[in-house]
């Protein structure tokens, strides 16, 4: 989740990481439920960051022997005390930079990243690196969100403008909030095989509160998160950002929709 | 399909027709799996067009009876001509305007709209008049697309302002390319109940050479039928319409990407 904590878009207070916790859990079903790793294989978490997915990952899959990096050690002193908390015996934690991994070749069978490429200046080295330390016929999944997929009743340029102020400030710690649909070329292009993409999509409206709930506490408490340092780069003004906020809110009310696409994608080492 | 043949952004050429056609069949999975009539319930499919939808919903409902409607007396005459061949038997066309309909009060158990509602100047009148005709208990099952939903990579400034200028057009002509995310306030609106609205996501790259076929000859080729009426009306220049049309090709290329986004809400007429 985290690749570098000074560069981490989202920040790294309690407020983000009961958000992470929250996301995980809301959408655990419609992001993990095809991601099943046999008893007995070795599968690493890059980048686990405060443990929101790894709980998850690791029910599971209750055979099978994580091993959960991070770059920051904060984070990681987070995910152990919450992996411990919930009684879950069979995750390993290490410090560790996607661009230096401390690995040798071919040491697990699957790789699971959440999260992570769109925090990353280069996502294609990060997964050249993870292809070294996979075995031959070994899995990578990939998941990450793609905020150009956000579509909503009623629109608004305000809230647009709200939402790419949150794709700026993150270009310009270096990450790519719109990666999602780079999914098919990066793996590809990292040499994976037989790379399948399947989008997931969420949808709200007035019937399914709990969708609604996530929208307001998954989504717009990302957007909102970043308020103050938008607004003091000057790529949203504070009036701009109030009203986009407000509009945000709006499509959570009644009549309202709102849409975002998560993308996964699983491929090979073919060689 | 076609609530005004004057009206129809898209046009009545011979290639508009074999696109909807090809629309309908690559799309029948996705858009109609879950929609089946049972034997002896009579449908009303309002606005027929051509009849590309008309073939695959009467071969899944076999033994339900349909009524397919349309404004225009051309389209029906294409239609009952494709019905006809297909020999197909359980469907009488009549010709019908929307906003004055030649049916009773609760003449039906079902209605069935599909690409309708976007190019209607007042869809709530229009499903107002819909519940109007249906009995109480029936249903009404719309499915739209919403054109904002069009998410790909490589992304281009060039290619959205082409879609824009669809957009633009379709709203000129009292129109709305945007209404698949307004279905549920829409339906709601007019008095339907237990509204239900799934969103059906098609994803294309280059390992799935049927998506890409699909994206090429109903997304792009939709675009295109507008090109000449685009730039005459002065919503896009002849250079940007090209180059964003060559945009949009290339998302159909090695490591490309390209989703869209189909509404589907089912409703019940309650009193």
């Amino acid at each position: 989740m985290n690749p570098d904590h000074h560069q981490y878009v989202h920040g790294h207070s309690d407020r983000e990481s009961e958000r992470l916790r929250y996301q995980a859990s809301k959408l655990a079903e419609l992001l993990h439920q095809d991601t099943r790793y046999p008893p007995g294989s070795r599968v690493l978490e890059a980048a686990c960051g405060v443990g929101a997915q790894t709980v998850i990952l690791a029910r599971n899959s209750p055979g099978a022997e994580f091993v959960s990096v991070d770059i920051s050690p904060e984070a990681l002193v987070t995910a152990k005390d919450r992996v411990f908390r919930e009684g879950i015996l069979n995750v390993a934690f290490r410090h560790a930079d996607m661009y230096d991994l401390p690995f040798g070749p071919e040491t697990f069978d699957h790789v699971f990243v959440c999260f992570l490429l769109e925090h990353l200046p280069d996502p294609l080295l990060a997964l050249n690196n993870l292809k070294g330390i996979l075995r031959i016929k070994g899995t990578l999944t990939v998941i990450e969100g793609d905020h150009g997929s956000a579509l909503f009743y009623p629109d608004s340029p305000d809230a647009h403008r709200v939402i790419d102020g949150l794709v700026q400030l993150q270009r310009q710690a270096g990450g790519n909030a719109l990666i999602g649909r780079e999914l098919w070329h990066l793996m590809t292009d990292a040499g994976f095989a037989d790379v399948t993409v399947s989008p997931r999509q969420v949808y709200a409206d007035c019937s399914r509160p709990d969708s609604i709930e996530g929208v307001k506490h998954i989504f717009i408490a990302m957007v909102k998160g970043v308020r103050e340092e938008a607004i003091s780069r000057g790529l949203v003004d504070k009036e701009t950002w109030d009203k986009g906020i407000g509009a945000l809110y709006r499509t959570t009310e009644q009549g309202g929709t709102f849409c975002y696409t998560f993308f996964k994608a699983v491929g090979y080492r073919e060689r």
